[in-house]
């Protein structure tokens, strides 16, 4: 079934395969009035590409995008926007032999057994490359969700078991290290361990979150769209996270009540609390502090060791994958992050605006 | 913005205050045909009822279930399925001190800040009684997945510190512990471990886990319905949740390509995997393997000891709470994981039907 | 699949059966604030109840409408609110004949061909009791509509050659006579047809009509989501009606362009048109003009006559039903095309709200 | 809000202006496995071009579609299709007049009160090229309805007082006459007609019928999922249409229930009706009959006549509308009419896949 959709107001639906001729999206639902260019996109998704340093896959991947739609005299006019990445860097190679057989860890098998057979070129539909269109709609929701004083940021928290230290924040080495933290001596620790990771032809996994400032209090809806609901789908629905946390997440579970409720105060006649366990959500609504979440990523799959998997045909045999892969999906991840957490965030800030019988009577009878 | 329905084919709507007139659930588009009665539905109920030994609240809360339409001859019909549980135990009590404040870690200010007020009886609509439309609805899932093999089966794994030993997994326990551990041992010591939390005035949190067993390969629908995704909203809809974990979740983030990937195997002609470290989930679609699912679950934020907060005009007040509350919650929200689970598989299961010509051809033109 | 939930944000959930136990309806996104209490809904409910009038069924139906959730202290809460309508005058009777055959233009064929069997009660689910949910809901709308300036008034417009008259609009017969006919000389005349059809077994049809005057300009959503085309949608689906029209309807096919045209003018710095053949909608979003929207229902389907059909196991048989039946259906069904209009328009009017983004700045930055 | 998504398994989301770079569509939730190439889609879009005859425009437009993703090995897979037709013929023109003013029965003035200002270019958005991403989706849909032994035609009616005689049906006609009648002489009859009006500065109405043939009895969701209930909106959301029937539709209004009923027959086993006066739907279900839907098209509102209008000043003037237009909108509707009654139907019988719990048992337990 349709499954490429994702929002309701601010609604996207992405498409594209990986050696397909093109990727893209269309953002249905954006307010009519935003300056945008293509510039704007193309910051967000030059953050995703694949670099030049030994811990990204070497591959060259322009990846420009195009405005087909919904923009006129260098505004959104409420109608679609189109956006389209032609695929000009996939290479012409021999993929018979990957066609054969279902990579572990990969979605080959599966797409096999949901749909009978699949576009096994560069992993089709299940590729990084998917992400694209979510990283050009997300650019969008990020300028507007700007205009509201609302700001989204991810990073590197962790990779493998080197951890960024978080007390001395360094937000401009997220968009300049290699790993994406906000901890340069971690960085330099992260990139040594992918090297060695890669020498041993294997890959590694990592952790990361995204804080969101400016959220005002009362978005989110009970008891199904719930921010943290809609959030946890979000990022759980980027390839290879495998658990996703709100504020202290997992650590709640081993806690005392008296230590994880955060008192609320009051500053400057500000709503506040003392501390933010909660991660910025409460009952499923925002409480005006900053929103949380974390995700955990798995190794990439794509490693050169020799595994041990089966072919089409059901045999067991032996493999050893070639070709260009990142050792790890983070650094590149951090951004479909960012861009997934503010397209959630966007549509339930919209979503809101009908909350109330007097906003709608002062909104229509001004 | 209506936020209280859930799901595609199968789409529950649930309604109901803590101390309103009654709590319930419209389910529309069960299939026709399957037999069900009330005593189908009281089971799941009786599960997340309050019982009588001193861990839970000592509320006597019949919730007895009632089918108000979509059942004829003693089967579905195709059309909505109302069901309806009476509030008859709610004691009118004096609300005026809970009305004037915001406990810590609940919801009363976020509703305030969204809605302008809020019900503010036990709770209202974001008290732990909305989830009796989910495990009623829940039920009727779960009843219907039987007979497509598929088994859904949630417990406790951990409370505060205490670990349930699932190598010896006693799942006769789950059901008859007070703490809903499979783990008899381990029951005993956090029974211990939540009297001593009780006597200091505070609650506790724990982990959950759901295991779904029969999931054919193939469910589960690229990009953003992936089954993860959804599990994940599912899940973390429910109040309280702070992480959900599909697999070997956070572990993930520190292990290497070659520790993580599940080899595929096959077994008398069905394809297995000799681990699964995925969950049975690959690339957001089932691989026929055990679906896992974790959840971590705040402390009761309703606790005996004084806590800091403000009152609606602002001002920074200490409280006390009163009133009966359980010092755990997880116990009892087991249910309405395996409920939340089981409305997402079954949904994601119908959905899949039509994501082959050759089957749809074959279903028309039988 | 789940076919009984409509609208976006305010999004109403209707079930029931003709001879079930209650019918009712969630209504989920309806903003906080408005006062509500059973009167509201009463009244429309009562609208659509039988008379004792020669014209309408002699059945007593009460239909006296409860609120099980969502008002707090004589308010909506923003909550879903619940209504029930208990059956109570639902007669225990032999349904084995009407069981074992299928009524001519009725429903009865196709739910056993969808569903492999039916509630055959009364009609079960494809009853016009089916309505009361929807009258329920639509009552809330009106009442929220009326708080934003916006009136809705569906009447009868001909009874089957009965024409009323429009050129001396009397409103206040629309509630006072039998036909809902805004003119009491076609009324009068309408009733003598009608008593002359059930003298010959017979049943008539008719059309009604919808004005919704208040409608600001700019409501409705190009391009599946144009406000005829859900007009459209809302109307189409009461049970009987076979044709929708907004404005001129089915009279532009024969005109020219200079005829259809309406001409923009202003007035008191006010944008009107000096025509309406647009029924107030040009290119799917309203004009700030009257929305008009017109509806033909068939002729009761029950008729006393006897008829040919076939029975459940294929033979062709010969019947004459038995039972209480309206000989027409558009009297009662005038106020549900009037809470299905509001319905309809009030969502329209909810998703507007973010079309905007200076109007989402001062929104969020008052 | 988001308006450009169509359907629920089979989902469409349109975009582009009618002088933006490209228009298209992205098709999710197509079954994997259909046969695919760009001339299927095509044949579709070359019925909507404009002609060379003097009663289309004489505008050229190529309007070549390119398949972007979905399809390997010339079959669909499951993912999303992504479909693009680049404006190739938009001459780059001035627009400062038509951007001053708005014209009489165009969307103009509905979208600067909606989003405050329009992309005034040809219409925008709300010109008739919107439909090439209908058609393309559409043609898609067709094609997999032929798998499934459903057929659908739509064929022009009438135009102005120019009525088809349907008695000698002439299928072979409506794709080879200038106007798409299935009667060669009413053809000619039109062809004059519409060269009168064009020479008296004028346009034309008329009306648009579809059939669709081997529908299974059972396809439509009640209540509000309805089969025609969803053709109404569908073939409404089409520019231009004011009035939608079913059947017989307005007609009805004025007959009685023994002449509108129609008798079940059994014809070798099948179940039929003696006549077809509901047009193949009862009680919002498809009863195996044909489903007939029929459309009434108001005249092109570009009429060459001076007009009265306001300028976005809100002062009163006389136009002159230049440019190339079509005298009457009917023959080139034809085809996106076809096109969103397959969609239409084709969603609702994938839906219908889960209605029932034997067939989803043998569906997955085969």
């Amino acid at each position: 079934m349709a499954g490429s959709t994702f929002g309701t107001i601010f609604k996207i639906t992405t498409w594209g395969e990986s050696h397909g001729k093109a990727l893209g999206v269309v953002v249905d639902g954006c307010p009519a009035g935003l300056p945008l260019c293509e510039e704007d996109i193309q910051r967000y998704l030059d953050r995703r590409k694949p670099g030049t340093s030994s811990i990204t896959t070497p591959r060259k991947e322009d990846d420009l995008v195009e405005i087909l739609s919904g923009v006129f005299e260098g505004r959104t006019t409420g109608t679609p926007i189109s956006l389209v990445v032609r695929n000009t860097s996939q290479i012409s190679r021999d993929y018979s032999e990957i066609a054969s057989y279902y990579r572990p860890g990969h979605a080959d098998y599966t797409f096999d057994a949901k749909y009978g057979f699949r576009d096994y070129r560069g992993g089709g539909r299940s590729s990084g490359r998917e992400t694209i269109g979510r990283v050009a709609a997300g650019a969008i929701a990020c300028k507007l969700l700007e205009q509201l004083g609302v700001s989204v940021h991810a990073y590197t928290r962790s990779i493998g078991p080197i951890q960024a230290d978080l007390t001395h924040f360094d937000a401009e080495a997220i968009l300049s290290t290699r790993t994406a933290m906000p901890d340069r001596a971690a960085d330099e620790k992260a990139v040594a361990y992918l090297e060695q990771a890669r020498e041993n032809s294997d890959s590694v996994g990592g952790c990361m979150e995204c804080l969101v400032t400016g959220v005002p209090a009362g978005i989110g809806d009970p008891v199904f769209e719930k921010l943290d609901a809609n959030l946890a789908k979000a990022i759980m629905s980027i390839g290879a996270v495998k658990a996703v946390e709100i504020g202290d997440g997992t650590s709640v579970s081993a806690r005392y009540g008296s230590q994880n409720n955060d008192p609320f105060r009051v500053n400057d006649g500000i709503v506040t609390k003392s501390t933010n366990h909660a991660g910025g959500i409460l009952g499923g609504i925002s409480d005006g502090d900053t929103v949380l979440i974390r995700a955990h990523v798995k190794p990439t799959p794509s490693i050169y060791q020799p595994q041990q998997t089966i072919n089409k045909t059901g045999e067991e045999i032996d493999i050893q994958i070639k070709g260009r892969h990142d050792p790890i999906i983070v650094p590149r991840a951090v951004v479909v992050m960012e861009c997934m957490t503010a397209l959630t965030v966007l549509d339930a800030i919209l979503l809101n605006m009908s909350a109330r019988l007097d906003n709608i009577v002062s909104f229509y009878r001004k």
